[in-house]
């Protein structure tokens, strides 16, 4: 046995407000084999809260919860228990869907504690149960989502500037993986972002990724960025100016990279077989064909940091929160992704 | 029978150069029903290459072409004929692939015929085979497309500017319909183009076009632009200040629309029958999705327009020009679709 399998994945449990809680319960009820491999970074009575969503349903009794105080305590916890760590200040539940501070404040300490973690090479690998962008900002986070937050604990544990550490997002369905050249800001800010060292350094850390998982030569897809991808120059000439030289730039590092392809098709034709990951230029160009094919797997995976970090690829679900109706598949799969990348 | 029912569609050739030519005619051999109802606008030399194209093919003999003079001669065209008017000054075909002026000028001469038919009332609708954008530009056709052409021609046919004939592109595949704020500009443009009056009167076309096909409130949904469509304000500003007030307008007129919707998860929504169809904020926001979502059978239908007009939703594939190879299926789904509003 490794010694990845020995040390404990971390999961979050999300902004406390959110479907985040219910659904790391719901996942463990759903697969008590990961039980004695999770801990859970959390508030305890929030986490309490969500065991008792769920407490008239088949299977609701045979969870329980253990506080422990670190994650070396795992191996000593019952079995048929989630092992839950307090990591924030928080010690009482926010009510369901309200956006503030003090939910922001905890869903930003339970990741931060499990990053630590992973950097200090005590967890496996980090899960995190989905986060609301407005309380985060409201407890004063000064980082718009999980990957930069993320990325600047890793450059601090590094020492190094966050430039140093350069993050891309990385969604999956099954079937097609695309990563983002630019994640967390307007469009408009968005196609700024579009140069050419941005997207070679997207590919550069899309290829090194795969390259960790075992496959040395993954075929990347770049996509266009404008209608017909410029049409030759007529509408836009970012595919001339900006992405074929930064293709031609990984082609000559031995990367197997190609584009920029029509944005319309290249995610089919990934999806067929052609390639193995799109780069796409912005969110949404990449975020709707993976979830138009898989909504209920997907996967975000962030690419880049020294250690292995996943998440389901959907929100906090406010409107859900409380009712113990979200589903799990998606947190499940991101699990799952997190223990494959380092069984 | 209804006089529309008498008077012809109109089916030009497109890009002579591309596949349009051999998927009229092999649209018109897998449906010889259409033969006595469709006449083809095009150069009659490079219809009869197109004919030869699939000579070994069993019921090749089958069809033959029958060039007559106006759409009036269509009644006495022999059973079995592909009636062609010769639409363009180019009589003889210019090469598979090859991008020039003189492809382009052809193309423009067919759609300019088609259209001066339609809007004199001679012809049903119009159904255009695929063109090259860069051809059309080297022809020296001040217009980038299709939609902005037929719309210049039906602008001066009402002796009025352009900006008073509003048009907007829809493209619809089996479950899902989306049409487009802009269309044929770069993205840096289109974000330009995002202003409440522009997504105000997309909301206000796709609602007269409805009413027209005899569905007095169509459920539109409009789509936000930016990453959780602005996550509040967060990441970026459009949707309170530009798409929430045109919604708001629009509800007002009595218009039944609704948004900002999350564009990651509004197209799944309309297809699963919660709208009717989705208004996109730029080009690939919405062809993106209709195209994963049924490419074969794509139909582009231009809104605003005093007549008919579809086309197949896909371009002119210079690859397979020549093969026959290519698939008339998104054709003859444009060709039901112009006759289904029309019947």
């Amino acid at each position: 046995m490794s010694t990845s399998l020995l040390r404990p994945l971390v999961l979050t449990m999300g902004d406390p407000a959110g479907i985040g809680p219910e659904i790391v319960v719901k996942a463990l009820r759903e697969r008590p084999d990961l039980l004695g491999q999770v801990v859970v970074a959390g508030d305890v009575p929030t986490l309490r809260r969500a065991l008792s969503l769920g407490a008239h349903e088949p299977r609701a009794d045979a969870l329980m919860l253990a506080q422990i105080g670190t994650l070396a305590s795992l191996p000593g916890v019952p079995v048929g228990c989630m092992a839950v760590v307090q990591a924030c200040a928080l010690v009482q539940p926010v009510a369901w869907g309200d956006i503030g501070a003090q939910a922001g404040r905890a869903a930003a300490e339970c990741i931060e504690f499990a990053a630590r973690a992973a950097l200090r090479r005590e967890a496996r690998a980090v899960v995190t149960a989905p986060i609301h962008k407005e309380s985060l900002a409201a407890a004063g986070v000064p980082h718009p989502g999980h990957t930069e937050l993320l990325q600047a604990l890793a450059a601090e544990h590094a020492g190094v500037p966050v430039t140093a550490m350069p993050v891309r997002m990385m969604l999956s369905s099954p079937g097609l993986s695309t990563v983002l050249v630019s994640i967390h800001m307007s469009l408009r800010q968005a196609l700024d972002a579009v140069t050419t060292a941005r997207v070679l350094q997207t590919i550069e850390t899309t290829h090194t990724h795969f390259q960790r998982l075992g496959h040395p030569r993954a075929r990347i897809a770049v996509a266009g960025l404008n209608p017909h991808s410029g049409e030759g120059g007529l509408f836009g000439r970012e595919e001339i100016e900006v992405i074929a030289p930064a293709v031609a730039e990984a082609r000559k590092a031995g990367i197997d990279a190609s584009g920029p392809h029509a944005p319309d098709t290249v995610f089919m034709r990934a999806r067929q077989g052609d390639f193995d990951v799109v780069v796409a230029m912005y969110h949404y160009q990449g975020l709707i064909p993976v979830k138009l094919l898989g909504l209920e797997h997907g996967v975000n995976t962030t690419l880049g940091l020294p250690f292995v970090r996943t998440s389901p690829d959907h929100g906090t679900a406010f409107d859900l929160a409380g009712t113990g109706r979200a589903s799990a598949a998606s947190l499940l799969a991101a699990i799952d992704a997190a223990m494959q990348a380092t069984g």
